[in-house]
């Protein structure tokens, strides 16, 4: 029988990769996503998909309106979602970020994993192609599965959450080529901060410009439906 | 000019006290409240006041559906509020338990004091009188403090948050002493798991009988309204 796992699910194409790893590695998968006010919820639509193709029987979307606070051009309508800017030579966190939203949706998933029953809880961070985010950092993540350890009845009685992190060290391309390898059709996954309404990426942002480059650099098709 | 501090304010005699306590210290204090599918949502009412009481300016009230997952007699009308049950030789951690809902509390907490610009976060816990939760002990606490330091653009930039538990150490009969002191109206707080549709508290679950023990050994009145 398969140990239960929980994976945060974006719709991207980073978390369905983290998705197959799981599954390739023996987990009953359990994918979490959220309705937070993104101006991408598109991508809802998108894990909805990736979940249906990988056989994902459970999986939640929680709604959690970040729009109270804002403070980000994914959550804030007034504050725009920067284009065609060198992503290489990163030294600002860009406005981008979205205030401990790494944070919030892990302490979501460290209560589902509690309530399932589940000792290990997939996030697809990656802290090489990571457009320069806080909550992506190993230590972050470390510090996190430290505290997680004492936050929970699971963790008390000894069996507290492991984190996974696979795609931690991983280049775009090498992503994208473990997912190939595991049969992920990335032309379902929307990546783009900014895609119009019928889903189609800008081609413009980090997200389009770290996604095209990682499909250049594996020497991969790549599936995106540009606007 | 006042120092922003965010405080998460739950309605009871505990937040209410903490609330009054940042206010002494020279904080401007924000407050933040949770409607999570709580069985006892009655208890933001008793926010609202309890914010109106002390002039509290700036009080939002964040949605997230803890029901999604259940797993609480809280969250989950299918288990039932233990009522009448000696609290004194606490040996399990009982059912009113919410899986890592201090861990989402705080996290909200960290997302809202990043935005503010606020460097100090300020929660209600006590690990003295406290039923036995994970996520109210001290080590607990000093963990989220790590990660909430590696977590946000702040932390990055060296201004990261400050956990605040001023109530850790003390007994309920402290707390209700401190907070009569600087004039709080406990009458506004609801401290109970299962208060009536009327607000009126059952007076035997684990919360009330904390509470009214707590005005006994303080030699204060208790000014709760019992069903």
């Amino acid at each position: 029988m398969r140990a239960p796992a929980v994976v945060l699910l974006s719709g991207g194409l980073d978390s369905a990769t983290v998705a197959a790893i799981a599954r390739r590695d023996g987990f009953d998968v359990h994918a979490l996503s959220f309705r937070y006010g993104q101006r991408h919820a598109v991508e809802l639509d998108a894990a909805a998909k990736v979940a249906a193709d990988q056989g994902i029987a459970d999986h939640r979307i929680v709604d959690i309106d970040l729009r109270a606070f804002g403070g980000s051009a994914l959550t804030d309508d007034t504050i725009a979602v920067p284009k065609n800017r060198p992503i290489a030579a990163e030294t600002v966190i860009p406005v981008t970020y979205v205030p401990a939203r790494n944070t919030i949706f892990l302490s979501f998933g460290l209560a589902f994993a509690e309530v399932l029953g589940a000792r290990d809880l997939f996030v697809g961070v990656n802290a090489l192609d990571y457009s320069g985010y806080p909550d992506c950092r190993p230590e972050y993540l470390a510090a996190f599965e430290a505290m997680a350890q004492l936050a929970t009845k699971a963790g008390v009685e000894g069996n507290g959450v492991r984190l996974h992190a696979p795609l931690l060290s991983l280049t775009k391309a090498d992503i994208i080529r473990t997912g190939t390898d595991l049969g992920i059709d990335y032309a379902a996954t929307v990546s783009c901060y900014d895609p119009d309404p019928a889903g189609r990426a800008c081609g413009a942002c980090d997200a389009c410009q770290l996604r095209r480059k990682g499909f250049a650099d594996a020497g991969i098709a790549d599936p995106t439906r540009y606007a």
